[in-house]
């Protein structure tokens, strides 16, 4: 496995074919779109434009993952699951790894530089199955301060880029108040995390907001947890019964009577929640 | 306590003076540089341009905190406490409240809008006693989604602004490699935390990385934890003696002999552990 740029490709780079490509390293097998190993990473996918739920908008790569197509039409025809590149696009934003972005272009392919994977969820594509969809956006810049020094290791040597993953916490007054109401203390595990300054705990969208599930920032659509089974929940590790029992992990849920949580918002994550585990 | 914008007086509105500006509710203390209670946050701050420790880089404000300085020459001549207006800085990071920002410009004061604390940490001012550093950038904008509703609730019924608190994990193959040593196990708690795609934790840098500590990005300064105990070790909740027992909690760390921890990382760590305990 190579992360990070191949020595003697710079992004722009162009490249006649698929075998000139291969040949490169940029991007190895002769065929399919994503090269990696599923437990440890993406090395590089190609855009080939042509799959109909691939979304290019160039500093946003909605990607579509493998299996489930005809061969012969590109179309779906069975629901993808998450394993093989799939998996190893999931394990690029596990691990922070980069991965070689190529895009098919007028004369051959072109590579375009390294991107990270900053989220990735199923979705219903256009015929009708599963997909799973990878949104790619490009690696950002070392540190200001110079002071990055990647070691010589044997794999990403080349590598003086860093991911820079961000779990991104979103405050409003729902999220406050959801964190009031239960003192602090995460609902799935009952620990109120001591920091200086006071009790830590973060707020989860049952049905995530933003782009593309759009959930709303009500009080009914959040729970209050700790970072740990924060980063649980977010990835679907367990989820919540049309009864508020937990699935997927041990314990139950800790309910305040006067947080009342939605039960559309619990059908939806769960929904991701079984997508995931149908790997 | 108002959070966010107070109606009437958008970003730019500007005032003869401070009793003008306490009179507008922008800014309320007729004096005091910072307004706020210490457990629930700052609602807005001063810039005076009368202490020589304040940075004001218009996206980004260094400000001092409060405490120990002479009235009459706004030199420090005590050490600073992280506690009243320092503790409701740190409490607005906590809570992901917005900051009102006030300028002093010629004149009198201008309001120019909504800032977050993205940072904190305890640094030797230019007159030799430990001050108080709070970094303030713009509040980003509300997401694309237009989906943020904000409740009418007691407090901050304007603000429809939502503070986007990213943790900011960099990935990079020193913290790759330390997750590797530990196989994912918090060296805290000895946790392995389960998510589908593979096992999840965090690379703490012990000195951390960018401005203004700098510390390095080797194997030396990095440990690998668990999202819980990454938020404690970053916040101060605890540290680590000469000798890797732990400070502050309870348990001991974990350490791989492969895994030489660096002592004058541990020791910078500590020094900031103690100056937020001398509160």
């Amino acid at each position: 496995m190579a992360f990070g740029e191949i020595p003697g490709f710079p992004p722009g780079s162009r490249f006649e074919g698929r075998h000139a490509l291969a040949a490169s390293g940029v991007h190895r097998p002769p065929q399919a779109g994503i090269c990696g190993r599923a437990e440890e990473g993406a090395e590089s996918i190609v855009l080939s434009g042509g799959y109909v739920d691939d979304v290019d908008r160039g500093h946003e790569i909605l990607y579509t993952g493998q299996g489930g197509r005809d061969p012969a039409t590109g179309r779906q025809v069975h629901p993808q699951e998450l394993n093989r590149g799939n998996l190893a696009l999931a394990n690029s934003l596990r691990h922070g790894l980069p991965v070689r972005v190529v895009r098919r272009v007028e004369g051959g392919y072109r590579y375009d530089g390294l991107y990270r994977v900053d989220d990735y969820w199923p979705d219903v594509g256009e015929d009708g199955f599963r997909i799973w969809r990878f949104r790619l956006v490009p690696l950002e810049e070392p540190l200001e301060t110079g002071q990055v020094k990647e070691p010589t290791e044997g794999y990403d040597t080349s590598l003086r880029h860093m991911a820079i993953v961000s779990r991104i916490i979103r405050d409003t007054a729902v999220t406050r108040r959801v964190k009031r109401l239960y003192d602090f203390c995460c609902q799935v595990c009952g620990i109120q995390l001591i920091t200086p300054p006071g009790p830590y705990a973060e707020a989860a969208h049952i049905r995530p907001l933003g782009r593309p599930h759009d959930g709303p920032d009500v009080l009914e659509n959040v729970l209050c947890l700790c970072p740990n089974h924060h980063v649980q929940f977010d990835r679907w590790q367990f989820a919540l019964t049309d009864d508020l029992a937990l699935v997927g992990i041990e314990g139950r849920l800790r309910v305040q009577p006067r947080h009342v949580i939605g039960i559309e918002y619990v059908r939806y994550h769960r929904g991701l929640y079984e997508a995931a585990a149908a790997a």
